[in-house]
């Protein structure tokens, strides 16, 4: 029997696209050869990576924008030094929403001065700071959309006059928005597009160029716009299996449609958190994320009954990081709503039982 | 009919790695999960990285030698920048012998002054520059092992008195060697260990931390070192397919029996290009590589008679390198023999028909 698989990435990805790579494995696009093993300079493995490029274009609506997409390796993590080193001259402004807000920081500072523009730290990020000032003098502002590991999810932003940046790997195709009012946005695969292994990142190229900085190739996003993201042996596995989930994004009817999945997933299973009195929630109300719930038992006397009824539904990956302990739920793109239900069944079960 | 793959990279791997490998992304050690939905911090895919080090690190007889093994992302273009500054504190010196090292020194030189101690340049990177002398003030030397585009293969190394570092992307894992007498050597997966997105990384513990440069996270072999190659999420499918490679060379007997099978496969390749009045190899003999035959017609009005016979033999990926021309032939680890006679076949059957 297939889990439910609630795993905070790696990932939930749609079975079809599990059937596909696998029979790619073995003999891709009927070629008598596996997809890894052939060339990235084939004609067929360019395809591949121009399909996947045109689609993350298409589903941010970034087409005929000035922006490249950008398919990378070294995960969400390398962007979080790419990023100062491709765009800061002096200062920077970073919202500080969590752990990985933290860490893009961290790099920043590696590269030039960095400016808190404001924290959620005071209460263990389960807000998103809102009316802070903006400086004018900063060379860009960088934001976590989604907060994977607190559940939180900024729904608004700031008017500024320099380049926004964005780090959306664990929101980007779940909900529409208006993608051109960033400049940056890079996300890892391995939450709504693919395996570990590959990062997007969508890039407007006119805001590269700037600094003076001399910047090692692997570290320029120029170098991989001019190479179309094969200045060197891009991640052929993880390209292909993201291009099959973004066509089935596209086959389903883009982000609009399942923003609306994403929309009642969210809603089943928070109104249960809300409802059922054996669990609360860890974010605050108005700042829950869509993608990742976070949530708590009242007692904690109820979590080995509430693990066994986990473990006996088939529910996989809910436990919290050990920043928020509890339980995280992550509702990514290709989670079934059956898989929510089934959450919130064995929820329902252990308010019966205790 | 299954292919000859001579693909120079992504990459020649066992049958059997395939199989396991397209198993593995639908249902995992019957966990019900794919390989690629499973969290890289579970105890199932944790096993799979400790054991590819581990298999990496006996392949490579560093076992106890104070060397740990890492998974990066980045292909080995991002070593290129890493070696550098994690070692550099004012000159390194590099033997160029490449399009691949003449690019390793276009980095590091980002980083601080390089010394070429040789090059051969002059005649297109056919031959090893030999007999160069080596400062005495030098942070580390680097080397390209085997030139994968030009077909040439270093097969002494100089006496020197500062760390050693090795680019053996595709030579890895081919033949036995004293590697303790590297400090650090790095290769791209997708040649002889792997699919592309993993990079291989031994490196002895001892030389890093000596310069005062503050490196960024990702860049710090320090950080992924101290952190098992799980700092960030890991290319989880590149390093699980790497790790089943690993184990089928350990199966058939390890590095020197490989090495065996590379030699008979070389040889008989290199006899049929001397031999056969058609043919001529581009690399000067003493420097030939086992892992990469570049040649050439003498004629190339029999261009077209000779493609369509390796069309028909169902040979993939012996174009040659734009820098070189005429033919390649990567004769990686998984190569069958059967595929290098296949190839021979072809060549005698032109020389029947012109
Ligand atoms: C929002 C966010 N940013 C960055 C990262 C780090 O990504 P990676 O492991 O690909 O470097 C994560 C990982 O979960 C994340 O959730
Ligand atoms: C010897 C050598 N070094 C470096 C590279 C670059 O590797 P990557 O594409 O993984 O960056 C290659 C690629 O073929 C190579 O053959
Ligand atoms: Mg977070
Ligand atoms: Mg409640
Ligand atoms: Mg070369
Ligand atoms: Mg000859």
């Amino acid at each position: 029997m297939k889990k439910h698989n609630f795993s905070a990435g790696p990932c939930i990805l749609p079975q079809d696209v599990f059937q596909k790579a696998s029979e790619a494995i073995l003999n891709f696009n009927n070629l008598d050869l596996s997809l890894i093993e052939i060339s990235h300079r084939s004609k067929d493995f360019i395809a591949v990576m121009e399909q996947a490029q045109q689609l993350a274009l298409e589903h941010l609506g970034l087409e005929g924008k000035g922006y490249k997409i950008l398919f990378l390796q070294g995960g969400a993590s390398m962007q979080f030094i790419n990023v100062p080193f491709n765009l800061m001259k002096n200062k920077a402004g970073y919202l500080n929403t969590g752990t990985w807000a933290s860490k893009a920081i961290k790099e920043a500072k590696f590269v030039g001065e960095v400016v808190e523009l404001a924290s959620s730290k005071d209460s263990n990020f389960n807000y998103i700071p809102k009316g802070y000032d903006v400086p004018t003098d900063l060379d860009y502002i960088h934001f976590t959309t989604n907060n994977t590991i607190f559940g939180t999810q900024v729904k608004e932003f700031p008017e500024a006059n320099c380049p926004l940046v964005c780090d959306m790997s664990s929101d980007i195709f779940s909900r529409q928005m208006d993608f051109s009012k960033f400049d940056i946005i890079y996300a890892g695969a391995q939450k709504n597009m693919g395996p570990a292994g590959a990062t997007l990142v969508a890039v407007k190229e006119s805001v590269l160029g700037k600094t003076d900085r001399a910047i090692p190739s692997m570290l320029d996003y120029r170098v991989h716009a001019e190479k179309d993201s094969m200045f060197n042996t891009p991640p052929v596995f993880a390209v292909y299996v993201s291009m099959l989930t973004l066509q089935w994004l596209k086959d389903l009817g883009g982000v609009a449609a399942i923003e609306k999945k994403n929309q009642a997933k969210a809603e089943l299973l928070y109104n249960e958190i809300d409802r059922n009195p054996l669990f609360k929630g860890f974010a605050v109300k108005e700042d829950r994320s869509s993608m990742n719930a976070t949530f708590n038992l009242v007692d904690q006397a109820h979590k080995d009954s509430f693990d066994a009824l986990a473990k006996e539904a088939g529910l996989n990956g809910i436990n919290g990081h050990r920043s928020v302990g509890g339980y995280r739920a992550s509702l990514y793109n290709a989670l079934p709503i059956e898989s929510v239900q089934a959450l919130v069944d064995a929820m329902q079960e252990l308010e019966r039982k205790a």
